[in-house]
């Protein structure tokens, strides 16, 4: 039998305020942590060394559809083991079923010496999202699979813009509770204000223009959603106190994780980082909610193998 | 009596396709010759050296209008003599109202020996404006006093972002039919779907990273409007034509140049906008429409002073 790869692929930060839909980054931690390796047999082989009970159907696991999907395309009789060790959790608004799914088209790929190119991996990991979400996003398997912060101009045709960044210092709180991604959705008004929809392109403008030119005052302002924030972030409990006291903090800004209920924060400094879990902190334990506090810089690389 | 500066004032593009509100850019050509000095009188004097009965009256004249709001904050006093030779055609969609404003006032903050910041400028031009269309908006001023690309990221308060780019050949065409600008509002919707507002939203990212990144591709695949061109391009005779017929002559992309009449393209070389420009000619020869057309660089400076 083939030796093993292990790969550590990272949680993602979709819907990055103003740029909901089509701007995301990759985090350092958490991460998933996964083990491949070619098998003889055809096909795709899932065994969770979590607690989480995902299916191991492959055509009903996230990173199984990625698979099959990838396979189609792969030379004929190739097949993988993974072995999954889940990190993220399911259902916390950072992109756990995308690391899944990113995860193993990448080291897959690895696997085929390379034989997919990126854009492609990403394709095949979107059937991964289909599977956990009903739909085929790329806006966390993006910044998973390419690192850093990802636009998706486009989903069809597929138009992915890596964006470079200056350091920043992510702050990620999740509060314990859950959020059914249904809800969510049929929260959102399908008609928006013009005149709010133009402010937010304005923002996302802004935070393009802030990121690219390491502009971290520009950043900071662009960071305001005025269209799904409003709506969304009354599912979240804290969320304004969270809000405001990681501005006082010293946090440029941030927003709703994807469609929640984690809430992302991002600054400057590490220090500045570390000061808003701080206040995120605090915020939780008064409301008597339990919550995990992520503080990583943003990843540059998506999907890291292990040396 | 002092002696007379002499200065160029350009035309501008606001609305830029997806940027619709937020992103405009300023041309080479056509430029409207502004002379001015300062007077010993306090106040404004106006003198049209063109055929366009603009009122004189400093309140009802948009040049005159900016500068009264530029006196409010100037030293006690100071008096200004503008003679304005225009070449922006009024009601063109190139921005002659901005051309007047903008002149004025980088005319008058020269003649202070640079009293004044450029937002300040914009600040005080945008009363012209709001003579000459009921609104205050920066999107043809701050390109005018800016040059290059700007992105107006909000007017309250006043944020404006100058946005580098790579060499760009514009070719606009104005087709010479009115389109009153009340019916060019009153034709767009107040809600827009936020389906379209997201692929709208992605566009601009698209187009900022594009012109920041010196990326032609990306920028002609972001030059996309969803939201506001498939309503207002009804009021142009020809516009589907001109498009369609730029494309294929090899533009980048491009729309509505402000509320229109006028239709921009933009090119990478000088070689495409002039077979554009060609293209261009074609269609409102066979529609037996008057037109101009200018092709031009984008005016990386703004206004300009005769040395």
């Amino acid at each position: 039998m083939a030796d093993f790869l292990t790969l550590y692929s990272p949680a993602t930060v979709a819907n990055m305020v103003c740029g909901f839909d089509v701007l995301g980054f990759a985090l350092e931690a958490p991460y998933d942590t996964m083990h491949m390796r070619l098998t003889d047999e055809p096909g795709v082989q899932i065994v969770h060394e979590d607690d989480f009970h995902l299916p191991t159907e492959p055509a009903r696991n996230v990173a199984g559809a990625a698979l099959l999907a990838l396979l189609k395309a792969a030379p004929a009789g190739t097949g993988f083991e993974v072995r999954i060790n889940k990190a993220i959790l399911p259902g916390s608004g950072i992109g756990s079923s995308a690391a899944s799914a990113a995860g193993a088209v990448v080291g897959a790929n690895k696997l085929l010496g390379g034989f997919f190119s990126p854009e492609e991996l990403v394709r095949f990991a979107m059937f991964g999202e289909e599977v956990a979400s009903g739909a085929q996003h790329a806006d966390n398997i993006a910044p998973a699979i390419y690192g850093g912060v990802t636009l998706i101009r486009s989903t069809d045709p597929l138009d992915i813009v890596p964006l470079s960044a200056p350091p920043l210092h992510a702050t990620v709180v999740h509060p314990q509770i859950e959020i059914r991604t249904a809800d969510a959705r049929q929260i959102l008004k399908q008609e928006v204000p013009l005149k709010s929809a133009i402010r937010q392109w304005a923002n996302v403008g802004g935070l393009v223009a802030g990121l690219l030119q390491a502009d971290y005052q520009l950043i900071g302002r662009s960071l305001e959603d005025v269209v799904v924030e409003p709506v969304r972030s009354i599912l979240i409990p804290g969320f304004a106190a969270v809000k405001s006291c990681s501005l006082e903090a010293g946090a440029l800004g941030g927003g709703i994780s994807g469609s929640g209920p984690s809430i992302f924060m991002l600054s400057e400094t590490e220090a500045t980082a570390q000061a808003v879990a701080t206040a995120m902190r605090t915020v939780y334990e008064k409301l008597g909610v339990d919550f995990r506090i992520h503080v990583s810089t943003i990843n540059p690389v998506g999907v890291r193998f292990k040396h």
